[in-house]
């Protein structure tokens, strides 16, 4: 995928920079964990800083001094799942802010305003993300909802031309339509039609069972044209994540690699472990044998007396680490795949992983 | 000053690394900083992981992967900061620790062997620390008890020869006598006579106003070997430490950097800022023009931002900016002091930093 700020190998995963910064770490160790590309949060920035600063410094790229893709989502999830009294119409979402409660409205072309401003490579479009579990009218409703704002979306881009650096901004459009098979193809066959340069799976971890999540990306895919990329949204843990490459998919992102080691607990090859656990306490080997030499150079022992005792390393170590662990996993797919062998991968590490 | 794990150059600032790690830092920065020589706190460590731990994981230095020169101090003066309910006898302190209230008791025996098994270059003398202000006989007898203690440790030291890796460890003694001139002649006289590797000052930067501070140490220094390290504990502002340096000591550790770091303060040529300040919100340029192209990359605007979004790059930059800017300070100190010049640069650096 050829973007304004460099080309992005798939299937890749995108670690999460929400306020502009990926939890706990610098860009040289972004660099050194070989993202090709982070996600920036509309909502976030357009709260604080703001996107008129943002774009003053030269967009999220020269603020945040990253110079490789960002993509940025359309604040709709956030506005969806932090701010407060939310009122949807034709028009946008009405909803207070969570960090003053100050009443604001997010439309379709201002979502697109913002994302110009950042200058994102890649922007998504405003949608409205139904809950899990909801009526299958509400769904239909919400899709309508979703396409119509799309069309609103693509005329603001069109008048607008909005530049990423030295190259267009790419716009990726949302399908969603819950857990009905006709509502996701729907969904995606109108998107397609209005043609954008990817699309973007969303409604999905959103609290539904892991099978619904799984029938979602097959209900969607089959639709999406082939050679555009197809993104799963806020996704997952390392065994969703090959199971979704095997079904097409193509991005992920995830705030969850970072929290959860914000809370001690790393990806190893035998599935996670928490390192504030006791059985760690004079264990001398590295977090995970596939541990960067960044982190492997620390033992256990040492990051689980960092974390007990509140050190800061200790949280950079295990956001590295688990972000290290997602990236080389996509790019062992990408190796896989390659090489033919992606199914047989998927399994032996999968297996491993759940000890299945 | 040639120790176990390589040389260091004085005047020097030590970054404190209170319990295993420098706060926020990872080694490869304190590497890109360098930094030649960290304190780790004997207190903290010997109460987590503890001692016995951290020797078996090749003492401090493997526990931390830190391979350059360590100091650690006694452990004294954390128990008469941090502990509760303190008891001071002859053969040591009582206190119950502030992590869960135990009883416990920290004599220089112990605290020698606290410090072998964590195997520093230079391991810190037991004294007993006088509170400012206090009765000069309380100082005379806290005296007497700090050379008897030194007495003791160096017994210790005979008998067991703790090494720190390939070399021998190094021992500190400490002078104290509050603000008496002829209690810190008799002191720094019988430490002296005891014979030590280097000798700091204690009991400064106890409260006392800055006056007492350097009289402290210009009633200890002529009493010191001009061939032995002289190290003022627990300081300083970058003022201070210029001022020190002319009144002849040789090494410094002080918390404060980070400690204010993460309080949102940057140290700069032109004094102190406040990152969160609002006239900061559109500041394109760097923390200080001094600064390392680690932190310099980004704008003082940048950095403002993750500092009120509560981001954990905030810290690490700002932490990692008021350690170089002290590196650097001590490193332009031994140049001038090369260069013969070092009181007109001692009087530039102040003038423009204390804006007078």
């Amino acid at each position: 995928m050829q973007l304004a700020h460099g080309a992005v190998e798939t299937p890749i995963f995108m670690p999460v920079g929400t306020q502009g910064s990926v939890k706990t770490l610098h860009p040289d160790e972004l660099d050194l964990l070989g993202a090709q590309i982070i996600l920036g949060n509309t909502y976030h920035l357009w709260l604080r800083p703001g996107h008129e600063l943002i774009r003053d410094f030269g967009g999220l790229h020269g603020f945040a001094s990253w110079d490789k893709p960002i993509l940025t989502d359309s604040g709709g999830f956030q506005v969806w799942s932090l701010a407060k009294l939310r009122k949807i119409t034709e028009q946008g979402v009405r909803f207070q802010n969570h960090l003053d409660g100050a009443k604001m409205l997010l439309t379709p072309e201002l979502s697109m305003e913002i994302q110009a401003g950042l200058g994102s490579d890649i922007a998504m479009l405003f949608d409205e993300c139904p809950p899990y579990p909801c009526e299958k009218r509400y769904a239909a409703e919400s899709l309508g909802l979703t396409t119509r704002w799309a069309r609103r979306c693509k005329d603001w881009v069109s008048e607008n031309q909005p530049r990423s650096g030295d190259g267009p901004q790419r716009h990726f459009g949302i399908v969603q339509g819950s857990i009905w098979a006709e509502l996701r193809e729907q969904s995606a066959r109108e998107l397609v039609e209005l043609d954008f340069d990817g699309y973007a799976i969303g409604g999905v971890s959103v609290g539904e069972p892991e099978e619904e999540m799984f029938r979602a990306i097959d209900h969607s895919v089959p639709f999406l044209p082939e050679d555009k990329p197809r993104y799963a949204m806020g996704l997952g843990t390392p065994p969703q994540i090959l199971e979704m490459i095997g079904r097409g998919v193509d991005m992920f992102d995830c705030v969850m690699p970072t929290r959860v080691a914000r809370h001690g607990q790393a990806f190893t090859l035998d599935g996670p472990i928490h390192i504030k656990n006791l059985e760690f306490e004079r264990d001398s080997g590295p977090l995970c044998e596939s541990a960067d030499p960044h982190v492997a150079r620390f033992s256990r022992a040492y990051i689980r007396h960092l974390f007990r005792a509140g050190e800061i390393l200790a949280l950079r170590l295990l956001s590295f680490h688990n972000l290290h662990f997602l990236l080389r996993l996509t790019a062992l797919a990408r190796e896989a795949i390659h090489d033919g062998n992606f199914l047989e991968f998927k399994e032996s590490f999968t297996r491993r992983y759940t000890k299945a």
